[in-house]
C-alpha cells in the first residue's frame, strides 16, 4: 500500500475515536472505489491490525498492531556505542541496503538500522527472508573492527551467541545455533543473520551485521512452505513478546562480546558458541558450492571453521555451507 | 565550476567558431560579473582547454582537451566481458563510490566506470587521490569472482601486472611494481591501485578494483608537494598519449590475467608480478598499523603476502604496509 494512503486511512480512523467509517465515507475521502477500499483495509489486516466489518455501519479498528518506536528502543538502553545511533524506518526493502549506503558514507560504529517491514529482505547467498509488518526484528548493525576480512566469520558466530543469550533472558526459551548463521527453537528456524563486509583487500572498512528475528508472528504469519521449518517467538512461548526490550537485550549482550573479542580474540566466543551449537557430534550433511559433504560434526576451530569427519577419519575444514542435521 | 554555466560558455565558443568572445559579451548571456566571467575562464583552463586573451577582443579557444567517451573506449574493445558495459561520467566524485552502488545493485562482472574528473578520488587508507579533467584514466573495474574474502589482495598483485602491460604496450615505458599497489616509472609514482570488496563473511560478491592513472597531465598540473615524487606517462614519454587506446589494453591485458588466474591459480600471476617488482631483494621498511619494520624484502608468498627478512635471518610476514624502498 502506498504509504500516503495508509497514512489518511489510519488519520480517519484516528479521528473516529474507535467509531465506524462507512465504506462509502472512506471511498470518498480517499477518492478510491470501493473495491479499492476493501483491498485497502485488506492490506491494514496484513500490517497486523484488526478491524471488525459490519454491514451497513463499516469498519473500525479493534486492535492496534504492536510497533516500535526509535524512543523506544532508546530509552533505557544500556549499551555504550552500539544502537547509539539509530535510523528507523516504516518499510525498507532491506535493512542491509540502507546499512551498507550509510556505511559508505561513514556512518559510526554501532549505528543501528530498524525497519517495521523489509519488502525485501535478504539471507546468506542473496536468498529472500520473509519480514512482515510489525512482527519481527529486521535490522542491521553497523561494526567498524580493525581486523583483517579473514575474521568476518568469526562475528556471525558472536552475533550468534549475543541473540542466543538475549532471547533466553527475554524469554527463557531455550535456543540452539545451527553453523554458521542460524538460530533454532525446537528445531525450528527462528533466527538468521547475514554478515557482511566493505572491505580494502587486507582491511575491513565496515562490517554490517543483519539480523532477522521472528518474534510475534503467529503461524498464519508465514508463508505455507514455511509451516514446517519455521517459528517465531511468540508461538513458542504462547504470548506475544516487546520487540524493544529485545532489541536492547541483544545490543547489550553484542557489546559486552565484542568487548571481550576485540580483547582476548575469538576464544572465548569459541566457548559460549559450543554450549549452544546443536551440530556438533552428530551426523551432518554439509552442502558447499563445490560439492556435498557427509560425515560428523567435530567442532569449530580457534578461527570459527566447522571441522567435519568422515568414515575414515579424515578431517575436511569448511568455510561456508548449509548444514543438515542427521537424524540420530 | 556548474556543469551548466561551462556548457553555456562552451556553446557561445563553439558559435563563434574560433573567433573572440568579448567578456562583455559573456557577462551578458551568462548573466554574471566580468570577475565570474574571468573566473570561469580560468576555470576552463583548469580543465584542460586553452585560451587566448587579448585586451578589447575577448578570449577565444586556441585547444580542446584531449576528451575520451564511451564510444571510443567500445570501439575496437577486444575483451570478451571486461568494459562491456561501460559508465561513463564527465565528473563525479570517486568511480569507486559509484561502483559500489552499482555493484550493491547487482552490475555484472566487467561492468567499467570511467570518468573525467574526480572531486574526491581516493586511495588505500581512504587516502586523497588527485584526479583532474581530461588528463589522466580514473576508473573502477566490478568483479564478482567466486573466491573467498582472504584472496582479495591477490587482484590488486594481478592489476598492477595488467597496467604495467599495458603500458608497455602502448608507451614501451618501463614501469617498477612497489608492493603491494602502486606503480612507479623511474621511481615517480605513475598509478594507484584501489582493491575493495563487498563480501558476505566467506564469500565475495564483488570486488571492485580502482585504477588511478596519471596520463597526460603536465608537471604543473601536479600539486607542489608531489613534483618530486610523481609523475605521469606523458612526462616520461615526452608527448601526450591516446587515453582511450590505454583503457582497451589495460582491459585486454586484465581479462587474459584474470582467466588464467581463475582456472591456474596465483602462481602464474606471481611470476609475472615478481619480473615488474622493484622492492624484491632490497632494503626496505615497511610501515604498518602497529609499527615499524626494517629488513630485506625477500618476496611474496604463493598467497601475495610480502616476506621481510630482519638483520637476524628472522621473517616476517606482512599483508598490508606502506613500502619505503631503502637507497642501496
Amino acid at each position: 500500500m502506498a504509504t500516503e494512503i495508509r497514512s489518511k486511512l489510519l488519520k480517519m480512523f484516528t479521528e473516529a475515536q474507535g467509531g465506524f467509517l462507512s465504506g462509502q465515507k472512506i471511498s470518498e475521502e480517499l477518492g478510491c472505489s470501493r473495491t479499492a477500499v476493501w483491498k485497502h483495509i485488506e492490506e491494514l489486516r496484513n500490517a497486523g491490525y484488526e478491524l471488525e466489518a459490519i454491514r451497513r455501519k463499516g469498519y473500525r479498528i479493534t486492535k492496534i498492531p504492536n510497533r516500535i518506536s526509535s524512543n523506544e528502543i532508546s530509552l533505557g538502553l544500556k549499551t555504550e556505542a552500539l544502537g547509539r545511533r539509530i535510523h528507523f524506518e516504516e518499510s525498507v526493502t532491506s535493512t542491509q541496503k540502507i546499512a551498507h549506503q550509510l556505511a559508505y558514507d561513514g556512518a559510526l560504529e554501532g549505528t543501528l538500522i530498524v525497519a517495521e517491514e523489509q519488502t525485501a529482505g535478504r539471507g546468506r547467498l542473496n536468498r529472500a527472508w520473509h519480514s512482515p509488518m510489525y512482527t519481527g526484528v529486521w535490522m542491521s548493525l553497523i561494526l567498524r573492527p580493525n581486523l583483517p576480512p579473514a575474521k568476518a566469520p568469526q562475528l556471525t558466530l558472536l552475533t550468534a551467541v549475543a541473540i542466543a543469550q538475549a532471547i533466553e533472558e527475554v524469554t527463557s526459551l531455550r535456543t540452539d545455533i545451527k553453523w554458521p548463521n542460524d538460530i533454532l527453537i525446537n528445531k525450528k528456524k527462528t533466527v538468521g543473520i547475514l554478515t557482511e563486509m566493505q572491505a580494502e583487500a587486507d582491511k575491513i572498512n565496515s562490517v554490517i551485521i543483519g539480523m532477522g528475528i521472528n518474534v510475534n508472528q503467529e503461524l498464519e504469519h508465514f508463508p505455507e512452505e514455511l509451516h514446517s521449518i519455521a517459528t517465531s517467538l511468540a508461538i513458542e512461548l504462547g504470548k506475544p513478546i516487546n520487540r524493544a526490550e529485545l532489541i536492547q537485550m541483544i545490543l547489550l549482550k553484542f557489546e559486552n562480546l565484542y568487548h571481550s573479542y576485540l580483547e582476548h580474540g575469538f576464544y572465548p566466543i569459541k566457548l559460549l558458541w559450543e554450549s549452544y551449537a546443536i551440530s556438533i557430534g552428530k551426523k551432518i550433511i554439509a552442502r558447499t558450492i563445490t560439492g556435498t559433504l557427509e560425515g560428523t560434526a567435530k567442532g569449530i576451530t580457534e578461527d570459527g571453521v566447522l571441522m567435519l569427519e568422515d568414515d575414515k577419519g579424515h578431517i575436511s575444514y569448511i568455510h561456508s555451507a548449509d548444514i543438515e542435521i542427521g537424524k540420530d
